[in-house]
């Protein structure tokens, strides 16, 4: 099934919003009806295809097939940029100043060769593009003529797995729940569960560096990597493969996650797996503050018993509900004063219960008190909803988007205050004061990330304030010492804060490695690294 | 204090071997001692130092003061390589090929900056220099004229320590002990324990991706690294001190850790530290084989408890008890059938002492057998012995050597078999049988590292001898699969085998990265890439 073009999942899954909410948008945040509906798809006019007879002819040779380069109008626009907010409302405006030329679906490592090779032979561009829900401008190329979306769905297969190991080989073009159904065939889990989860490909979630709700049990996407094979222009990289750690020279592994497409294209990933675990239990627990939560979720963090999933809403987000999208303004939604966090076990029915007794020893102890399973099977009810509400928030007329970002724990509470400060003066000053929710997503021993919601109401024109806000809130995040983004990526819309980031030197070591693998600049020029 | 300039660490503590060893060695092996005593320091001929008027006093004002550079033949035989068994062998015939026009000794960020302005102009290559602890000939720079080792000792501070997101930011020059020293007394550890781990430095460590003997619970180096400052002759490269984790572009502290001062000096460490345990508790099991005992590690490894130590000798080293090298040939010599594996636990009191328990029962349904805390204790006491004993072995005519590789579990028996299989073959050839022995040092969860010891006579020139069997091991090991070095690093010795493993695109990829950090290639030329 393919995404709704200009918003989120599967339309029939699609939600309007109980007229209580509505109701709250009008009076708290000025939300007014939207005056305008989405342009219809088949109204967009696209202009024919940017290709010569002669690339286009080429670039059937390399897949092997016309029918694997579309050049179609529907195809083309349902390759046009990511799902972040200010994507959709250009979307639903019928925007495609970022449309590809062709879409190119490639079966194997060498036909993704071959693309490349033809890519540089014609001069054109060329765009990786796994699950599409880049929601940080990955997959708008800089100003460089034509482009290719190389859509990797074909490249959908297990190639390898050893039980003994407990590894797996995976292609690229992998939907992460295909992933887990083909691992589950043999009792594996892979244990990677983004919020995007239902849509993010395997090789997405490489070349993005994502992190999983259940990053506290099961890691970031990064650490399961044990093997990359990488199309390059240059030819074929493969890097790791060989031992789970080595000191044989810098870890090549982690240079090729998070390049974002910039050195190439993904096109196998060997993973670390784990046995599906017998039991999940997920509770919810409650803390007087946001300060008091987040001292007892970094103890859990640094001195165990280590929870699968642990996350935590402030006093906003918890009253909002947000984190349970589909109760909110219903009878269920929760409704309490201070904080809710979500904390889940998975395992063994013994292990889990032997954490699960100490966990809820260390919270008690720090103030938490339980809210039983509950709040728990809500969320995980819930827990890919959150991209559905903001279609209808937008349908509503309504302005929502998330950004997120981590830090060390002794900074949490400065860089938490520092980005609800920058969101809320620049969105007040646009004329549409927003409401600020956060949730900690990943801890880790050294520290934590912070998730922040956006909703306001859309005002005259929503991508320029929120640009401006955005702005606002990564000049906050340097400054108070968090990093850009702990998993959404950079793609073009971090580029400049990344690239302060990394600092001058780090990025021309990274633009050396592409000038390397990349001579020509074909792959995904400006996302990361600014265009030479 | 100095190290023991032919040998390994205090000469204070230098050991000779038994009668009985003596006599096991000239029965099994053949070993004949010694025609020849080494050389001693003063009688080596050493060449004026091949340093012209200018670019000393160049040296001499970047390091603010004439007694920071040295000339003098003791101190620079005493950075004159690393310790691997060929470097000694070298050294005890007085063999100073390698040996640097001037020590120089750096006290700030800046002036190893300066070091590295003036090597560039006076045309000097630089090496810097640590614990001087490498085995694979990191400290031996390729043929490229006079150079400068860049001696890191006073540059030996804890700069920082969070007790909140327990991180410290460390000096590359401080030893580990002394790290471990500050440290505790705020409370914390790094829980790094190499078997260098009295001679090792912190941007050593950082530099080769060293491996404790805890890491099984405290992970490796690499992993503990939050952030590194690294002094390259285009500038600094600060990467990482904003998060744990980031998604923001690929992680440059992974191409910076293992880069062996190819790219530049590493000045200061950002590593994450954790409470000093409550109690440690190191336990000796039993095993009928190898294979059984990895099998038992391997489910621990995978499915918990993790123990914070857990090696694995095999029967040859478990007879040979060269895990207890102070005990060879004593009546506490461990003399039972099968293999020995010591299994360490750290941590509070509870914890340790669940952990223990499960772990117990983990390991008795695997056919292990408790031996109690006594070869725990003995490991510990002698876990960083076996260099000495190895400098007794060269005195008494023996050779002896390790070296080391890791791969996937389902790999790791046609990995002990050919590496054992090439080194007998080799040395066997040569006219000196030898014995190899082999431990499990290392778990993942996906695989473990094996770690080999050969000992045999010396023969006629076992420096030679060595290299081919040495070659034939890394031969063996890339064909079956596992990486040419899982803590020893790269170095000169694994240079050819690297570029095998890493492969073309992968080391030119990590070439772009040096011309542009090192334009003029000053910086240990010829360690972990071939020179330009």
């Amino acid at each position: 099934m393919d995404m709704l073009w200009s918003g989120w999942g599967d339309p029939a899954r699609a939600q309007p919003l109980p007229d209580t909410v509505t109701g709250l948008l009008r009076d708290l945040l000025g939300v007014k009806p939207r005056d305008a509906e989405p342009v219809p798809l088949e109204d967009i006019p696209v202009p024919p295809a940017p290709l010569d007879a002669v690339a286009h002819q080429a670039l059937v040779i390399a897949v092997g097939g016309a029918e694997h380069v579309r050049t179609d109008a529907e195809t083309r626009i349902r390759h046009t940029r990511g799902k972040s907010t200010p994507d959709l409302l250009r979307m639903r405006d019928g925007d495609i100043t970022d449309l590809p030329a062709a879409v190119v679906l490639p079966a194997r490592h060498d036909e993704v060769l071959a693309v490349l090779r033809t890519c540089a032979e014609h001069g054109l561009t060329l765009v990786p593009f796994g699950g599409g829900t880049s929601v940080v401008g990955g997959l708008a190329p800089g100003p460089r003529g034509p482009f290719v979306a190389l859509d990797l769905r074909r490249m959908d297969r297990l190639l390898a797995l050893d039980p003994v190991s407990r590894t797996a080989t995976l292609q690229p073009g992998l939907r992460t729940p295909q992933a887990e159904a083909l691992l589950a065939e043999h009792g594996f889990t892979l244990g990677h569960f983004p919020q995007s989860y239902e849509w993010a490909t395997i090789g997405g979630c490489a070349a993005t560096r994502s992190s999983g709700q259940a990053s506290a049990g099961y890691g970031r996407f990064d650490e399961m990597v044990l093997g990359l094979t990488l199309a390059t222009p240059e030819g074929t990289l493969e890097t790791g493969g060989r031992a789970p750690r080595s000191a044989a020279g810098p870890d090549l592994r982690q240079l090729i996650l998070g390049s974002e497409g910039a050195f190439g294209v993904i096109t196998s990933v060997t993973v670390r797996i784990r046995p599906v675990p017998q039991i999940r239990r997920y509770e919810g627990w409650r803390f007087a503050s946001f300060e008091e939560g987040a001292a007892a979720l970094r103890r859990l963090a640094q001195d165990g018993p280590r929870p699968t999933v642990l996350r935590l809403s402030d006093e906003t987000e918890t009253l909002i509900g947000l984190a349970q999208p589909e109760a909110i303004g219903s009878s269920s939604a929760p409704r309490t004063d201070g904080c809710t966090a979500v904390v889940g076990f998975e395992g063994t029915v013994e292990d889990t219960a032997y954490q699960r007794e100490r966990a809820a020893a260390v919270l008690s102890a720090r103030g938490g008190t339980p809210l039983g399973e509950e709040p728990g099977q809500r969320w995980v009810h819930g827990r890919y909803s959150a991209p559905y509400l903001r279609d209808s928030l937008l349908d509503a007329g309504a302005f929502a988007e998330t950004l997120e970002t981590a830090t060390f724990w002794s900074r949490v509470p400065a860089l938490y205050a520092a980005v609800r400060e920058a969101l809320t003066g620049a969105l007040t000053d646009a004329g549409t004061p927003p409401l600020v929710m956060c949730h900690i997503s990943h801890v880790y021993e050294n520290g934590a990330s912070l998730y922040f919601t956006v909703v306001s109401a859309q005002g005259d024109d929503p991508v320029a304030h929120w640009t401006r806000a955005k702005h606002a809130a990564g000049d906050a995040i340097l400054a108070a010492g968090g990093t850009i983004s702990h998993h959404h990526g950079v793609g073009t819309d971090h580029r400049d804060w990344y690239v302060r980031e990394a600092g001058a030197l780090g990025v021309d070591a990274l633009r050396a490695v592409k000038r390397r693998l990349d001579p020509a600049g074909l792959l995904n020029p400006g996302v990361l690294l600014p265009v030479d």
